[in-house]
């Protein structure tokens, strides 16, 4: 810890997280590490294991991406999409379709978040069932624990414990409100199930959901390929996103996946953009998906839709147009920063690194965490974005009670120990537990993950001792 | 025109607008001038009479904003917010905070569009209500012909012919969709009555509307206080918002003003930040407000939410906390930018100048658009945000049909002429004309005003010509 000054907090101005108190502020951000103060004393050499929300793909203070960002704003002029678009937005397109398999998408808008992606991703498929005469598409099935974004037609279609309290000012419950289970192999796969036992169960009530809703008046299936802060990076069992695929093809409904936060380069095998390339064949490629997070790799704010062609051809045989826009979509400056910011990371195979080194990451701290009797009760992730969730006991499962707040807690003393992570609640129902997110920089190398998993494992500990202490468990 | 080459359209990668076919794109902007490739040719030259969509403040390629952005990206590192903010977030706000009326606001919230910053205002309405311990005071009111956003949850308080094919995705219309008049003097205020005459009448409606809908049982009323795509910037008549006001003080409903369009410099007739501030008291301020476009001038995407100490001490006394938030709130690069160019436009006084400059192209305008028979039944704005609607008919008021797109012709004549307009279609169903948008860069002087009058008047009187010749009236 170095104080760098000591005077106490002052009035905030800010209306987020404790409204009344400036909380931590990052003050600087060096590659993996940053700098963060904290009642008026500056601690550096954190180590990011988070970057932001799984934003950061190349790190911070990065000085090719302060070029590019120098060259993107001299070079763009902004205006409205609607009206008059841009260069650069096109060539982001023609970039992130390029980078996709072949045949996969045909089209991509850019947006300035998740949360207007899924916002964009609705509109488009209720535009879709439009332009192909069936207005009476309009169901949308999603997974219970789910996340979507912010915004209130993005919260209709998730489900976790903080959308409830704005139930009131949701989307049409009767319309939006159709869950089907979430694919969670650690609680809900039974001993007795392979993992594709597992899959087929989970497609065959997915099924039953479908035709007990009629099939008719469903527009689109949307799911996270890996889903991120409200389940924490269960991988998808074998089989199961094939399922679904298949069972959008016997309904005729939309598959939606969103890649938010696990998509454009955190979690490919073959260092290429999206999460589902390793599950999916090219052929099964989703409808429609959303992407941000990474795009911008947080230095710029800029998310986006790729469209496929079974989308685009019926727009463009119908109406042939999208109604409106947002002031700030296609943003020519964002766009441009993307793209140079994109064209890096293939450029120094940084997502094929992330892959590799997030991959054995995961390892050690499945090896190590779960060598220890303590709180640990599952190791999971793909690539470079793992979870970790805490129980009171590994035979059991059983979560800690919701008010202990064990995710939070477990970030504290994280921060501590020089590391950042993201600690979420479990839920109230004990349905799933509180758990620490993992989301590095693309760049990190092995020191870095030693050193990740190291602070790892010594803040499992501490906690774990002193929840003992407390007689919590 | 300076034809710099004649290649044919590409295929379109992006999906927006017209979608199998690349439109309009801007390729180059100095100050209030752009440059448009459009089917292959580059137009130089192009007067931006609208900036985008009323976004740029400062014009286009300004070196200090350059300068700003170069700064504010190199001193920016990403977080999180709602575990790790940032200092340029509080600064941003304590100068939007300290540059309106004293005691009108109390904390601020940044986020990436004039969308989001209505949705969050939503939450943050809701969550009022709940801190409040009032959790029945959900309904929300707000007025015919409204536009609020892009998003879902934004679109559901909205009113206008564009909303109406997502309808099956809007919020729960019987809680959200309790709409009051427009106040829209040009149609509605009868020749007997004076504007306060006008106003009271609306005021009057708007309170057996609420008392219609039991006031324990509404939570907000949303205005723009100048409306601006969905209607075209009627200025509120005299007392109209000062009676809103009182309404919602009578029966304990919040206060949310729209100024993403109109707001931030726009038409404050004193150079300052909010448009209410010509037409209320500070004791009067909004309780929420929402502000974008020239909040970052188009160079970068940023809105925000103003809350006033109403809300604010609601929150403090209760849980003190606003749980969650986008993955981009109140991110330190944009923040960063935006105050250096708010910074600027209060150093050189650039909101008094576009206040004067365009109050007196709003009069040359009228003067000289209304001085000749043709289109033009309307010329009406304030400061630097102007509409003409197209009639039929002076006397009569008849609106051009629908299916004509008066507005989208008279924006593709103007760009003939080298002038950058918003053209919006009318209403179907008559109650609204077709209109054209004008909001230049708060730079602009004599000259460009000249200019720009003297094209817009060109092209009403070659529309008309137009639509005479095919007898369309």
């Amino acid at each position: 810890m170095s104080a760098s000054n000591t005077t106490t907090p002052k009035r905030s101005y800010t209306f987020q997280a404790t409204i009344d108190q400036i909380g931590p502020q990052v003050v600087a951000g060096h590659g993996v590490y940053i700098s963060v103060e904290k009642d008026g004393q500056v601690y550096d050499g954190i180590l990011d294991g988070i970057t932001g929300a799984a934003v950061g793909a190349l790190g911070w203070g990065d000085e090719e991406a302060f070029e590019i960002i120098v060259k993107a704003a001299r070079n763009s002029t902004y205006s409205f999409p609607s009206l008059v678009s841009n260069k650069s937005s096109e060539e982001l397109a023609k970039f992130y379709i390029e980078n996709s398999p072949k045949g996969a998408f045909s089209a991509a808008l850019w947006c300035g978040s998740g949360s207007e992606s899924n916002e964009n991703a609705l509109r488009i498929i209720r535009q879709y069932w439009l332009e192909r005469q069936l207005p009476n598409k309009i169901k949308l099935i999603s997974r219970e624990n789910s996340y979507h974004g912010f915004t209130l037609g993005a919260q209709s279609i998730s489900w976790n414990p903080r959308v409830q309290p704005f139930e009131p000012y949701l989307m049409n419950r009767a319309v939006t409100n159709i869950k089907i289970p979430c694919a969670y192999s650690y609680r809900f796969k039974k001993n007795t199930e392979t993992e594709e036992d597992y899959a087929k169960r989970l497609i065959a009530e997915t099924e039953k959901i479908i035709l007990d809703n009629d099939p008719d008046t469903i527009a689109a299936l949307t799911v996270e390929t890996l889903p991120g802060s409200s389940l924490g990076t269960c991988p998808p069992p074998k089989g199961y996103l094939k399922g679904l695929r298949d069972l959008c093809n016997k309904y005729d409904l939309l598959f939606h996946l969103d890649e938010v936060m696990c998509g454009t380069g955190r979690c490919n095998p073959y260092g290429k953009l999206n999460c589902w390339e390793g599950f999916l064949e090219p052929c099964d490629a989703p409808d429609i998906q959303t992407v941000g997070k990474t795009l911008g790799s947080g230095y710029i704010t800029i998310a986006g839709v790729l469209i496929g062609p079974k989308i685009r051809d019926a727009f463009v045989h119908g109406s042939n147009s999208v109604v409106g826009g947002h002031t700030y979509a296609s943003h020519a400056f964002n766009c441009a920063a993307a793209l140079g910011i994109q064209e890096k990371i293939k450029r120094d195979h940084l997502a094929l690194n992330i892959f590799n080194m997030g991959s054995r990451m995961g390892q050690m701290l499945r090896e190590t965490v779960m060598a220890t009797n303590n709180i640990a009760g599952d190791v999971r992730g793909i690539g470079g974005f793992w979870s970790i969730e805490f129980v009171q006991d590994r035979i059991t499962k059983k979560p800690f009670d919701y008010s202990l707040n064990v995710g939070v807690q477990f970030k504290a003393i994280c921060f501590e120990n020089k590391l950042a992570v993201m600690g979420m609640p479990g839920n109230p129902d004990g349905s799933c537990g509180d758990r620490a997110l993992l989301a590095p920089s693309f760049t990190i190398t092995e020191n870095n993950i030693e050193e990740i998993v190291k602070r790892v494992v010594k803040s499992v500990n501490e906690l774990t001792q002193k929840l003992r202490n407390e007689g919590r468990f």
